[in-house]
């Protein structure tokens, strides 16, 4: 029962055009070559038709789709979830549409999904790259083709990014729990080389330095850090370090690990163990205590990120339309450093 | 420095054969048409130069792409991202891309996605429908491109499913609270006329004929009611029902702006109020008390909806192919129904 298909030669047809004059319509490029009274005339007809364009053909033709990609590393991690949100409703203002994959920080995935995108010709794209995605980011760079990198980035690429300062916003999250007077401050991580962890890592590290305390880190295998294992590790690395009295988390997922530790333990927050999440969660604010935590500015990481693609969509020049972007995260004290 | 683009004619020319030729064999219908020397020659030749064909092109002529689209509500809830990751993860296993999209429930932008992916000839769609989508349903079963909707569906449209028996598994949940010794159990929800909502609501009808109990339904405005105007709507209709002695949530997200209500009112929970939630968060497990919920088996529904999906990706027959599936939830009795 499927309709038969209408042709840009039907239109012509119909109209008494050529099917040039057809397609210089469809395609917004009549301005200069055909007169006023023949494109309306053309639209008039392709509106009454309900003709509609292909578009996979037309994407052949122009280059053009109105389409951005969000490759995100995980699509039911709350923070890369609510950024997709908001994405989505700044790419929809702007007259694009917003599609999103998991790469699951892994990098064959990855490739073979932004291989999967390029053949569709998409507009641009927006990436939290895995560890070893450098080529590919150099290749979208060389090809022309707008891309911004986002959480983490890689140092040598001259790219567009928007990060968090990870360093300072966890060295200034790190300091408020020795100022709560913990001496002995844990920080749970895992053991991800990449640059927003290792950002993390050094915050600490500053932080412990800087009073005089023990370095005390607990790295977690990265893969399949979400699963029961994050408990069992958090639990031995508890049973081994007996005078804690702080833990920092890096990760929302940890923190929630690490509260499951210290209910099973019946470790008393703060009185016991103050407790401190980098990325906040709602879970964290409705938590008896609640939970402090470092939060990431979602809002305007969604602005810049839009903003930063957008310039390069609108066809900047290269080099002037490279915005790297660091914003800090703001920390919200609650009962657990109380 | 973009690199030349390697046509078929100069893999033609270079392996001095025909470009008909070398189509077959990009296109892998050559078996039954040119020799095994001639196919394994052209295919070192395509593999030496790394050639990659254009699939965009390929799509315009095969119509087989691999790609799956998952339209779903709102991709930063909880209950539609767990479904989304385990949905990536069994297509990915499948060898299927899974790409997703929002739809925010709205019928306009849902629809210009639908369009937009059709153009770009994707092999099928997982959808969770907003209201007024029944055409564009009825039109993608005519034109015989795999579909299968996923938490609401349209009666009145012979179509595959993958659903909760909603009315069951709200009156099985409803039911525990009055086991308890509730007498007055309010039902919070939203005023949406979908499949699973109305279900719902008939669940909790039905419990409370059954036990003779007063009907208290609040239902909250649909659109917008994430924000904080849920949280001042279930504050009012407490002030107005004073002698409330159980609350059940129609969702997860009305359960937490609930719990907010009752933690500013200093209510105690199960003491003053009995409150269970329709669909788990894993706040419920963490928060004090837990929150009894009626759990979707997301696992079970992800199964469920990848088999419908390949049954008829896998070209069935379509009346063979339609499978209609209704899924019971998981009452989990925690402490606040305790």
């Amino acid at each position: 029962m499927k309709k038969k298909k209408i042709s840009i030669a039907d239109i012509a047809k119909a109209t008494g055009v050529s099917t040039t004059t057809v397609s210089f319509v469809i395609n917004k490029k009549a301005k200069n070559n055909v007169s006023t009274a023949v494109i309306e005339k053309v639209e008039k007809y392709i509106k009454e038709i309900g003709y509609k364009p292909n578009l996979l053909a037309k994407g052949l033709r122009t280059g053009k789709t109105n389409i951005i990609v969000f490759m995100v590393e995980d699509i039911s991690d709350r923070f890369f979830s609510s950024i997709a949100r908001l994405m989505e409703e700044k790419a929809y203002k702007n007259g694009y549409k917003l599609i999103f994959c998991s790469t699951e920080n892994d990098t064959e995935r990855s490739r073979e999904l932004l291989t999967l995108f390029k053949d569709r010709q998409v507009d641009g794209f927006i990436i939290t790259p895995p560890v070893g995605f450098e080529e590919e980011v150099k290749t979208l760079i060389e090809e022309k083709i707008p891309v911004v990198l986002f959480d983490r980035y890689f140092e040598d690429i001259e790219v567009s990014h928007v990060v968090i300062d990870n360093m300072e916003s966890m060295f200034k999250s790190v300091n408020s729990v020795f100022g709560k007077g913990c001496r002995n401050v844990a920080f749970i991580t895992t053991d991800s080389k990449q640059s927003q962890m290792m950002g993390r890592l050094s915050g600490y590290e500053k932080a412990v330095r800087q009073h005089g305390a023990p370095r005390l880190v607990k790295e977690i295998p990265f893969f399949g850090v979400k699963e029961k294992s994050a408990v069992e590790e958090i639990q031995s690395f508890l049973d081994a370090n007996p005078g804690l009295d702080g833990m920092v988390f890096s990760t929302n997922y940890l923190t929630k690990a690490g509260l499951k530790v210290l209910k099973n333990n019946k470790i008393s927050i703060p009185g016991d163990m103050a407790v401190l999440s980098f990325d906040d969660d709602e879970l964290f604010e409705l938590y008896t205590p609640t939970i402090s935590a470092l939060s990431q500015p979602v809002e305007s990481i969604a602005d810049k990120l839009m903003e930063s693609l957008l310039k390069q969509l609108n066809g900047k020049a290269e080099k002037d339309a490279i915005i790297q972007t660091e914003l800090m995260g703001s920390l919200i004290e609650r009962e657990s450093t109380g």
